[in-house]
This record gives C-alpha cells, sequence and structure tokens, in this order.
C-alpha cells in the first residue's frame, strides 16, 4: 500500500469496460456473439489520435498494468516499471491502453462470465481464443476508442506474440511493434511444461470437467501446483540460486527430515502457488497455455518465418534477457533473423539480467533505458 | 522381449535378496531393527574378491542395472548399455553388483514393506533415509557378499552421489569412484522441482497422508505429474526438438482446439505418467527426491567441497553430458576443481550429447569408450 502516491506514478486508475454486440468468429470456428473487454487507459489521448501505445499482457496477466485502484493496493499495477510520467512508456508523451484479453478472468468476458444461452457461468464451455483472436477484439476496442492506428503495440512473453500478430493482421494500424522476451512460437519443451500445468488443473478432482463453479469449489491443487511450476519457468537458475540457495527457513541449519517447507525455495514456491489461486481462474489458465502453445505464425507459410511476417510494415524492436530459458535470447534471434530476411526495419537488444523470463517486469536499467529510448523514438515520429 | 538373449548381454538373472538383523541407524536419527536389500549380480567374483564393482540406482531405478529376467521382458535392465560381457563395466573381468536402496519399492525394504511392528505398510511411517544410509547399507552388503574393497563404486545422477559419498565415509574399501553426470548438491532450480514433484502427490486426494495403501488406492494423479515433470528435465530442450518438435499426433495438420493430446509431446509424457504409476510406490518417489535435496557433502565443511572431499583415497572419474541441463557440466566440474584442490587423482570428461540428464543411460559411443577405458584401467590395477 502506497503511503502517497509516487510523482512517476499514473496515480490512481480506474477500469473501464467496452460491450461489443458484433459477433467474434474465433479461429477455432466458435463464435461468440456478445463479450465485453475490461481496460485501463493511461495518459491523454492528442487530438489526431496518434499517441496511443497499447499494451498486450502475458499469461496471467490483467488489465491493470500502471498505478493503483485505491490507497489499500499492496502493489501497483504488473507494468509500472515501464508505464508512468516520465517512465519509458512515457504518460506524459503516450496514451496507453491494456485490456484484459478476451476469455480473462479479471473482467472481460471469459469462463468465469455468464454464457448468455444458460445464465450460469461458461466454465468449460468458452470457446477456445488464440492470440489472432485477442488482436481482431483488441482492433475493435480500437474503433470504439477511436484510435485508427496505435503509435506502437508492446508486450512480453504472450504479449509480444500478440504485439507480433497485430504487425502481420493489421499492418496500417500501428506505427510500431515492440516483442519483449518472446519467441516465435513455443518449443516442445514449453508446450511439455504447459501440459503438465493443465493436466495437474483438469486431474485435480475439484476440476469436474471445468465446471468447478457450478459444484461450488475451485481446483485449488491443481491451480497451485500449475502456479508454482510455472515460477520455475519464470526465474533464472541464477535467480533462484542468488534468492534462495539452498537456505534452510528460519535461519535453521540442521535438516528437520520431514515433508513441510524446509528450504527457503520451497517456501516461496508454496506462497507463490497459493496466493495465485485466490486472484485466477482455472478455465482461463487453460486457455491462456493452449494460446500460447497454438501459436505459430509460420505454420501456414511452410514453417518460414520470414514468409509469414512479410505483411509487417512497420519497425520492430525485440529485447531478451540473458538468463531467460523460457523464451532464450535465441528465440528473439529467430524472429530477428526473419525479419532482416524480408528486410524489416529492426533493432534488437539482447540485456543482460540474471533474473530469468521474469525480467521483463523488472526495473533493469539498461532493458529500461533501451525501451525508453526507443518509445522516444516512437514519441517524436507520431508527434506525441 | 528379447527373441534371443544377444551375445554381449549377461543373459538371464534373477535377483537374490540379504536379510539383515542388525539394526541400522539412521540420519534421521530413528533406526530400522531388521531389513532386507534385494540386489542383482553379474559375472563371477574372483579368488580374492578384488573385482567387484557396485552401480548405484538413481531416483527411479532399482537392482535390474542388467540382463533379462525372463524371455517375455520388454527391456533389459537399466544400464544394459554399460555392463555385460565386453561393455565398458565388463563382467568377464568384474563381479557387479547393483543392490535397491533402502526405502526403495523394488523389493529392498522401504515403504511398502510390513512394519514389524504393526504388520501393516510402513507407508509414511518409513524413516527418511539419506545417501549416508545407503552407503552404510551397501557396506553391510559388501561384508555379506565378502567384498573388503570394491574395485570402483559407481553411478549416475543420484547414483553418483553415492559413489561421493563411498569415497569419503569408507575411503579404504574402494580402489575407484566413478561420478556420471552428477552434482556436489542440488541447487535452489532442482529443490525446486522435487517440491512440485512432492506437492503434486501429497496434495492428491489418493494420498491419504502416505496411507493410501490402507485405503486400498494410490495417489495415481499425482505420482503420474511428478513424472511427468521429471521427464522434461530428464531430457534437453534439443532433444525435445528432436524427438517431437511441434508435431501433432496421427499426421494431423490442424488444430483440434480440446484439451485432450495434440502434440505428439503430450502423448509421449502422459505415456511415460501413467506406465510410471504401475511401477513405482508414490513414498518411495517422496523419500529419494528428498535423498537428494539433503545431499550436500561439503554443508558440514563449511561448504567448502575440496574439505568434505579431503578424506577420499581413490582414483575418481567425473563425466558430464554437456546438453544435461538437471545436473549440468558445470555442477561436475565444481566436484573436479574441488579434487583437484584437495590433490586428488581425477580424470574428467564432458560428453557431447544432446539427451540431456538421460545421456548417461545411452549407447553413446564416447561415453561407452570413454568409461570403458577407464574400466579397464581399473581391473588392470585389481587384477581382474
Amino acid at each position: 500500500m502506497p503511503e502517497s502516491i509516487p510523482a512517476d506514478s499514473v496515480g490512481l486508475v480506474a477500469p473501464k469496460c467496452e460491450h461489443f454486440d458484433e459477433p467474434i468468429e474465433l479461429e477455432c470456428g466458435r463464435q461468440l456473439a456478445s463479450y465485453d473487454l475490461v481496460y485501463e487507459a493511461y495518459g491523454e489521448l492528442n487530438a489526431d489520435a496518434t499517441n496511443a501505445v497499447l499494451v498486450c499482457h502475458a499469461l496471467s496477466g490483467t488489465h491493470h498494468a500502471a498505478g493503483y485502484h485505491d490507497m489499500t493496493e499492496r502493489k501497483p499495477g504488473w507494468w509500472d516499471n515501464c508505464i508512468g510520467p516520465g517512465k519509458p512508456i512515457d504518460t506524459n508523451r503516450f496514451f496507453v491502453v491494456c485490456c484484459n484479453n478476451l476469455g480473462g478472468c479479471h473482467g472481460s468476458t471469459g469462463p468465469m462470465s455468464p454464457n448468455p444461452e444458460t445464465g450460469e457461468p461458461y466454465g468449460p464451455a468458452f470457446p477456445m481464443v488464440t492470440v489472432r483472436d485477442w488482436v481482431v477484439s483488441q482492433a475493435r476496442l480500437a474503433d470504439r476508442l477511436g484510435i485508427q492506428r496505435w503509435a506502437a503495440v508492446v508486450g512480453g512473453s504472450l504479449g509480444g506474440m500478440q504485439a507480433m500478430q497485430w504487425s502481420t493482421d493489421y499492418p496500417d494500424r500501428l506505427a510500431h511493434a515492440v516483442v519483449i522476451a518472446g519467441a516465435p512460437r513455443l518449443s516442445a519443451q514449453n508446450i511439455a511444461f504447459n501440459e503438465v500445468a493443465r493436466q495437474a488443473i483438469r486431474s485435480d478432482p475439484e476440476f469436474h470437467g471445468g465446471n468447478y463453479l457450478a459444484a461450488n469449489t475451485v481446483p485449488r491443487r491443481g491451480l497451485m501446483l500449475a502456479r508454482m511450476l510455472g515460477h520455475i519457468t519464470y526465474l533464472s537458475e541464477e535467480a533462484m540460486r542468488a534468492k534462495f540457495g539452498r537456505d534452510l527457513r528460519e535461519g535453521k541449519d540442521e535438516y528437520d527430515f520431514h515433508y513441510e517447507v524446509e528450504f527457503e525455495v520451497e517456501s516461496y514456491l508454496r506462497y507463490q502457488g497459493k496466493s495465485f489461486v485466490n486472484r485466477f481462474d482455472a478455465n482461463t489458465y487453460l486457455l491462456m497455455t493452449k494460446a500460447l502453445d497454438y501459436f505459430d505464425p509460420a505454420a501456414p507459410y511452410g514453417h518460414d518465418l520470414a514468409k509469414a511476417l512479410e505483411p509487417a510494415q512497420v519497425p520492430f524492436l525485440i529485447l531478451s534477457f540473458t538468463s531467460d530459458w523460457r523464451f532464450a535470447p535465441s528465440r528473439s534471434r529467430e524472429i530477428v533473423r526473419a525479419l532482416l530476411e524480408c528486410k524489416k526495419d529492426v533493432c534488437y537488444a539482447e540485456i543482460e539480467a540474471d533474473h530469468g523470463h521474469d525480467a521483463f517486469l523488472m526495473p533493469i536499467p539498461q532493458y529500461l533505458a533501451v525501451l525508453g529510448t526507443y518509445m522516444q523514438r516512437v514519441a517524436n515520429e507520431v508527434g506525441a
């Protein structure tokens, strides 16, 4: 909880909601007749609507990217390090929009929302959504907000995949694409981790085939396991070593020979797992991991990523982090190579960082400097 | 199932059992009044009993290291690539012993064995066992077999930890120590993976606090998840890419948009998880992961591994594999550096291999050549 709002914060913010009655045809072949998108916006849209930046969230993110909902909130939005007055995505110049993705569990229509056909929560009846579907829905939100062309579409991890998809699906509706800690598709190992997480949730007896809300329960154990596993892949081995090492809890120096928490790292993981269960929906987690698995823009082009990126008309900033083993720098370099092959304008920086995949959320000076410098270029170009 | 026994196989083998009535004091402070050790042996013990090699198994290993139990067995013992006539651990020269570790679930006394105090399976009442405890019990087995001094103690992964422990705890009872794909202690990340596996098992409602046998059930889902997760850490990212890539099952080229198996890698993991449940005990899995977590020979020496290894009197062979990320080559090099620091005789080879941690089980020519050459030196030295 902030005692006072820091000067470089966007301050107190409130989510807004747009309702859409135009049906959306999803990649899976199904449609949603209507849906809500909840979003937050920071800064002021200029008269020509040229200064808008779309921030896309990752697996467990929300629309609450910066600032505070109220003075009791323990932490600001998830990307507060990067969004605010004078920050890399400078709200003195940009109008920043972040929406909760379709299928989410923080206000946008998703598995917890009432199914208009039954009045009950969709639960497992909610259709699979893909990165392409999200981009379609975000384009409709842009229409609604009077934004014909984003100054930039920006995202980390799964958010970076959305930025890539924007660049090819709506090439004239963005001026820049920023892909941070991303990948052009998941590896077999990435899919394997997602599959273990999904099995943890789906094999929890409290899952009830996804109808757990109707059964007045939640698959806590499964979702907790999924999140614990996720956290291992978000942190680097170095970060875990520096943060916990083999330290025992409470300064002990002898083993207890039991299965309760003994090592600090166990305590951390259990805490992360338990707290996640209170703020995230299991069906949404399943959907998000599948959207990750399915993302593979090169597949329809004979697995030629350069061909897939050919329609893009914008300059790209690609950023990766040295210790990220979930989406390692080599994955970002695949994107860079493909962009160079199809002769796009691309800046690439590999940031020295010990934090693993989570680095994209951290206030790492070199990272903030590179992102900030690039976004100033964007602001200058679009007259922000 | 072999149609005929290959010429370089140890052939048909049968486990033996030794019963011990001398109580064993365990590192956890508890004792077992009596216990069985099941083992297999291949080759002939020579007249002076100088040609015996102890092979120590890893997390999910057994005493069945080589050969076939009968002609219907689908696969030979787990280290058949390395043990046999003319193989690196050459049964024409060596008498090879491999026992199921105390706490195991393949015949040696463990959680599935009857607790003599109750007549019921020990279950969760079975005491925690450590690498040190295993080495004590293996020394007693050596006594029973008339082996005063092993020509070599050899092991991969957790087995390598036992070889290290032998070298310091019984320096005059072995002539060589061979530590393959090992580590001097687990990292925070290693412990974290073990903890997720344990939580998967322990949070399974069928676990019943470990008393699942009494409840006539087993925590199948939890053990399956633990094994699926384990498999991700046994394979390298490269191996997974080469083996599965992003291939869909049954040659499909479109997504099905459901949660059943879609990708080949999902199919592989589920198969591995399911088949493991039929051959392994959940309480044993918990014990084995804890033995891994607890192994830290340097801890009592101010975390100075060279000091911990000072009592060792034998030459060491240390082997690692380039793509092993569970116990990476850097972990083996920690052992090598400590051995050099305390002026021990050490050979080290880092084997180029794409298989990840599992490489230690594979017939990789360079690996077999290095191990075989070293073991010939051992055989010559001990007059095998």
